[in-house]
């Protein structure tokens, strides 16, 4: 008799996603005069059109797709050539990163990568995530058997919750006893805020002390600004040793819909067997993506390849620029509605307090209902989510400021 | 300190078609007058360009992409609703099949489904696998630890294998004792023989007897041209308590570099818990597509939906009419050079023996080195496959033709 994987019924009700979009359908087919009025800042969805670079690209890519002697059909599991020497080139080696081109692997999105990098490490490890977090990191955890059962407050047995608060502003400290596996995600989604180089260097100390790996989201490294924080934790001495970066072109690109991303996986990076002896984690990784994966599409790589020209870049940032004007002007509608709002400067997310006494549903409930704008409450994100709700910068310039006049006028 | 997870240290050397590549490129650097002459016929990769019907959607697709009004980000995880539609209703419906639209799950490959299946069933199923077998189905579950180490035939204990031999036609029986999961590949990959349906019956009703899953692997129904045999698991009655079936893009869209697959979870399909009862794993299978993927690129999902066209349809018959062709030359020219051949029929995978005494890779390298021609080892395939080698008949028909000659020119 078959088995099914246990692990996945102490899964919560829905991934966190698809339940505002059941939530939001609800309430689009109850009251369908306002539906037109519904203006989304839940999901961190893109909403501008490809750059021309891309778009050009892609067209190129398939005029090749339909002629015998320029057609590629498998091309290598890890990505093209052509990809990885412009990915590790200009977001590492120009920067003075020492990273090479076959430490990077294209993949078809960092939600992806995020969750399939549990596929090389073992069960035994002690899994530190941060509270709030993208839910993938828990969820992936949690199918993979490294946590007991989910207590009310949504918290699972068995991973170290690491709390950001405003105390620590939003960026967790390393902790006084072991952990094995950390995942750290700057700027971080859903709270905006970013770890300075300090931190980080904090983090990295850790992990060469005790072992650990550091699994590094970066898919929105693009939205900063400030030149004195680092965009990447090879930045900080001692990464190479003990960290995986993910990054992606969902939101630099404007890929959410086009997917493609990568993970850097050094090969100075060592974890141990449970015999004790440390060995790189690069072959396993390798070996994993040569397995379980046959490459992302040859004309989506085309398509990232352009974002690496000088037109690509310029469009990039000409995007970059645009969500986070729209992030001013909800950073700035937020405050003049009295809410206390932390993030949205080097991200494109803003994490905003609920009125006190409203619990983050409450408030998802109150301002679709009465402002017609979609959110995304906080205790999605985790128990110290609870209180607070993220909106989200991708948007139209004009939807933005209606958003932020909607948000004034809210009553609580 | 960090656990790697131990299990990828079981598997063997590289990965069977990586270490195809790195042999040909030995033979073609210290050969460089010669490589020119080199023919490819291991990988079963496609070589013709994609569909013109294909490409006027890809090219659509990417000016919609271009345009605010009509961008497209995150799509469903799933798949979207025109594809999902127009799969389930060609493919299954309109052939009297009953599979509803939200059963069809839209990935970028069926290697990559093939391998993620596993996520959702439980780690104490005994698992069989036929041998020669498509090496992901093994190498996963070694991944995943469903196995012992490999002894020196390659062969991994804990597995139950399945042997296709002549005598059995390479269609494996149910085995006397039980087995919780089964992978079954038909049209077959690399035997290229085909499952009658009193075959695909007995396996049937051998899983609703005890309870087993069945994986079936119909990447390759697109070859089947005898009425007679069966293209969908689902044809055979019982089949939507007991199967998930995968399907892909790659071997009659010509997508092996566009990257575009789907699977079939039926919502009467069950497996246990450990406790004992049993649950549908469809909304199993529904929460990991969510929460560790996000979607095909939408644009690829429009090239798949122009499959189904009737543009489509016909320049998907004619792409299968030149494989096939290419099959029949290969065949005849097999057999003019004295060598026992099965398989070329309804699949586009020739399973020649080698002369006696000669092993595959010894094969391998003989007709890579005499007669300039890659073919794929049978030893790669598993243990049983020793002594056989596959040909592919994914090539232009001028290079079929010449391999046909050469390989009646060759001297063993």
């Amino acid at each position: 008799m078959a088995y099914l994987n246990d692990n996945f019924l102490k899964l919560k009700a829905g991934y966190l996603f698809p339940e505002i979009a059941r939530r939001v359908k609800v309430f689009c087919d109850a009251n369908p005069e306002t539906a037109r009025r519904v203006i989304r800042c839940g999901i961190g969805d893109v909403t501008e059109p490809l750059p021309a670079a891309v778009t050009a690209a892609l067209h190129k890519a398939v005029d090749e797709m339909a002629t015998r002697a320029t057609f590629r059909g498998y091309g290598p599991e890890q990505g093209y050539d052509f990809l990885r020497s412009a990915i590790a080139q200009n977001d590492f080696r120009a920067k003075g990163l020492d990273v090479s081109d076959d430490e990077i692997f294209v993949s078809d999105g960092s939600k992806c990568d995020c969750g399939n990098i549990l596929d090389i490490l073992g069960h035994k490890n002690q899994i530190a995530i941060s509270d709030p977090v993208y839910p993938v990191y828990v969820d992936t955890n949690v199918m993979a058997g490294h946590t007991g059962d989910a207590d009310e407050s949504g918290a699972y047995g068995g991973l170290t919750y690491l709390p950001c608060t405003p105390a620590n502003g939003f960026i967790p400290e390393p902790p006084k006893h072991q952990v094995d596996v950390v995942y750290l995600c700057s700027p971080n989604n859903p709270t905006g805020a970013v770890a300075t180089r300090a931190q980080l260097q904090a983090w990295v100390d850790y992990a060469l002390k005790h072992r650990a790996v550091i699994l590094f989201d970066a898919a929105y490294e693009a939205y900063i600004s400030d030149p004195a924080l680092p965009r990447s934790i090879y930045e900080i001495p001692g990464a190479r040793e003990c960290a995986i970066e993910f990054r992606s072109f969902s939101k630099n690109g404007g890929f959410t819909g086009v997917r493609c991303a990568f993970t850097v996986v050094p090969k100075s990076l060592q974890a141990q067997t449970s015999s004790g002896e440390f060995k790189p984690l690069h072959p396993l990784w390798n070996r994993r993506m040569s397995t379980k994966f046959n490459g992302v599409s040859y004309i989506i790589q085309r398509a990232a390849e352009a974002l690496y020209t000088p037109e690509g870049k310029a469009q990039v940032a000409a995007l970059i620029e645009h969500y986070m004007g729209n992030a001013r002007v909800l950073v700035a509608g937020a405050k003049a509605a009295r809410l206390t709002v932390y993030g949205g400067v080097n991200a494109p997310y803003i994490w905003a307090q609920t009125p006190a006494g409203v619990t983050s549903w409450q408030a998802f409930d109150k301002i679709l209902g009465d402002a017609n704008v979609v959110i995304t409450p906080g205790s999605g994100f985790g128990s110290k989510g609870e209180g607070y709700f993220r909106i989200s910068s991708f948007n139209s310039r004009a939807n933005a400021e209606e958003v932020a006049k909607r948000l004034q006028q809210l009553k609580w």
